[in-house]
């Protein structure tokens, strides 16, 4: 009766964990960046695209609240975050799909001796979809590999796991890079399609602190798929980057270097990926003695910067990126939030194949 | 300008309880699981099959949405719970009813001196149904009796109040029952009828701390309307169910016995109710002197287990329920999760008069 | 790159404030009672009318269900508030606009550093409205003017702030007062029109803690626009109301006077507006000397009362309101709470630009 012992997913190579969390007979399970392939960061991106449009006027923004209106989602958000969580509502609520919220089981029967994949499994009844934000890494992944031996699998977008990944801010954050370096070519209609050689010759930098920032790490999972894209590591030496994520660019002969002082780099750069100093991991307060000053972007910088520059943060930010910049055209980082809205719409929507019905939508009103 | 003086429902019997709570010129609240009779358990399980097949397609779940989403549901839920809140709210959204919540009414004017009766009076004006939840036995009746005297009248379901009643879980329970022992006769088309002879000659056991679990209570309520039906109560001397229950019991001639040892008695049993200790109403830990392994469900009884048992568990869990049993075709404690969701649907349905509508629905498009 | 310096609020006169905050290539944002001229109250009272009677059959509640469902609310709501929320949570419903809640941004980013303007203007991208209640005077103000600099400008709707405005109760008091004095005119059809001299020789008192209670002072405003109304200030000496009030009296030419005992007064009422004393603004106990009895409606009272007084209070009530009147013809209290919710719906309507639509239906189906 008992199941076949099942690796941990810390024992797995990553092409195994994927094959896991993608099987044919199951639901598609969102849980780390490095599932998605340019094909499908596309047709995301695209569909993003079109939801955004659609969602422009009053009729297509009603059509788009049918999609989705007979299934239920649950947000079972153990770590705070207000706005990725009102991301998330905000994308059920332009499919149409409600949704519930698990904020603290506290209040609920783990009081009384329950374990927490048995609450899981319990409340998956009530619902189609789980989007999961949990301070343990690792632990969405588990629960989708549970809820895969359950008898009414559902799937699992992670909204964010430990230190380790938050592959929807990882695709927002390429949506923003797609819409900053595409223009629709001669004749083109529609949705621009999204080259390979988007980012080719493009120099793409991360500041700050590289070390515990996971959005920096699940981008750059995804940026290594397009050929000829360059990265700059712009950190102070105790938060540079981790040497997993540089073996992983390595392996896709990914153009890098380190830098350690912004004002210097910024004149050359494309996009600027900045974070703010993730102080709350700090043990006894080591980053305190860090000069976070010269990892910071300031009002006398405007005049280096491209015209084309992407300014983008994945708030919430602290001094390390001016206020007075909010009002630059190169400022994308209020549009990363809106983006990551559409983009969530997106992947839910493709998540439950209605993908297809928003592009024929898209397809029969709005590409002129 | 007085209203005459109302007994105080601990004053009154049961059936001027139940009068008070149905009255023809008034709302149906459910209050008491003793209210319900066996043409009413009838009706609402086979609304519930009825809504769980038309929501098997999208077509059919989008036509409930319609039902009711001109009303609305307040989940007034003092008492903590994430389970029964997010199975109403199911409920409610199958039905696209929208709702709101009140958790903590210290949040609210109750801190500037008001009484919990205003609190809910004013609260009541937003609202067509109140769902409540409540540590005080008897608030729920209480308040529906208020209620009626206002206006503005509107029905209440008690979620589960003190120690006393749960009668959604009742109605639940009896439901996963019905789907257990119940087969289409010949010729018969659509959701079968629940015959009157549905649990005669089955022997039902009641395991565990059945002095303090209000979801065995309100199902033996339900259970005595059914001729032949045979109960077993397998609990420690110390927690073994209350004199008023067996005195129901007996006005109603059912054959009953206490066990003491589950072991010897499981194969026999047709359905077996597993609940867990509940020390959290402990006044000096003295449960913690009992052997509950003897009212423990473990893997290694499986051999002695019918091969038509129904194991179910109100749940949450903790060890009197080995989870090694989980896949077994026996095992229907998640089957009760998701049949409170339908349960509490028909019942919603059943309040405001939609069930009609569900019923001509499901006959046109389902049966067959 | 910086704005031009914008003057702080209090630093402006009120029309200039109203101004700013009315602009026409901006939204329309609500944040004063003052705001609101006799035309607009008008149209809000008899658009709250026409929702109410729409709402009354399941057509008409689901018409107006699919006016806003391409619409998203934020409710930010630092200050508690069960009731007002619940208010407007039940217009957005109404309306058919789903919306989401920030109760305490604590839970969020702000514990890592960010400052409130940020956490609003990262969150209104998720949101076509912004409905607040906030603790400290002229956030709401403040935001509004802020937001309208974004690109995105959204409105706000200010649902109380500190001790000072509550421009969605007002309006809901003169709303009910509207419906306590307006009779159709013979052989007028549909919603009766309000007219200029609705309150002439009408005498309504206000009682109790007059100094703290923020509903009364934004009442005052909208009263103050119709000719020959007639005002009771009924307070402690040390609660009486402020002077800066009597002076927005003086300059209307409002008839008013001072009274410091509510029995003498009763009988000459037309609408008696009771507030309860607001202790938690006592610095010291102070307001404990006060003996409130002399400011409390009691049941002793009814004989002296109007038949078509209009009895009032915000609520919540402690002992100022004798619950003996609950049941009065007279009692408009819990009228006040229904009102509210339809009143909100009118204002939302109205800042969506539905209000034609709303008046439309109304005058094809409920005018006879």
């Amino acid at each position: 009766m008992l199941e076949a012992p099942v690796a941990e997913p810390e024992q797995r190579t990553t092409s195994q964990r994927i094959a896991a969390l993608n099987r044919h007979d199951k639901p598609f399970h969102v849980v780390l960046a490095q599932q998605f392939d340019r094909d499908q960061i596309e047709h995301l991106c695209r569909l993003s695209e079109m939801i955004r449009a659609i969602c422009g006027d009053r009729q297509g923004a009603q059509f788009l609240t049918t999609l989705l209106s007979h299934r239920r989602a649950m947000l079972y958000f153990i770590q705070p975050s207000t706005r990725t969580f009102l991301s998330f509502t905000a994308a059920c609520q332009i499919l149409g799909m409600p949704y519930n919220e698990v904020r603290n089981p506290q209040t609920s029967s783990e009081v009384k001796g329950e374990t927490e994949e048995d609450t899981i499994q319990v409340l998956s009844n009530y619902f189609d979809l789980i989007i999961m934000r949990h301070p343990v890494e690792g632990f969405a992944e588990r629960m989708a590999l549970k809820l895969n031996q359950m008898r009414r699998a559902l799937p699992i977008i992670n909204g964010g796991s430990g230190k380790d990944q938050h592959p929807t801010q990882a695709l927002l954050d390429i949506y923003t890079l797609y819409r900053c370096f595409t223009t629709r070519q001669n004749g083109e209609r529609g949705v621009p399609r999204m080259r390979e050689d988007i980012f080719a010759g493009k120099t793409i930098a991360f500041v700050g602190d590289l070390k515990r920032g996971r959005t920096v790490r699940s981008l750059v999972y995804l940026l290594c798929r397009y050929p000829g894209v360059r990265m700059q590591f712009i950190a102070p030496p105790e938060l540079q980057i981790e040497s997993d994520i540089i073996e992983y660019v390595d392996r896709y002969d990914v153009e890098y270097e380190f830098v350690d002082d912004l004002r210097h780099a910024i004149g050359d750069c494309d996009a600027v990926y900045m974070t703010r100093l993730q102080d709350e991991w700090d043990k006894a307060g080591e980053s305190s003695r860090i000069d976070y000053g010269r990892y910071s972007l300031t009002e006398d910088m405007a005049p280096l910067f491209k015209p084309g520059l992407a300014i983008m943060h994945p708030l919430p930010r602290r001094h390390e990126l001016d206020s007075r910049l909010d009002n630059l055209p190169q400022a994308k980082y209020w549009d990363q939030v809106r983006n990551g809205m559409w983009m969530r719409s997106a992947l839910i929507a493709d998540i439950f194949n209605v993908d297809t019905a928003i592009m024929d939508h898209y397809h029969s009103y709005y590409a002129y």
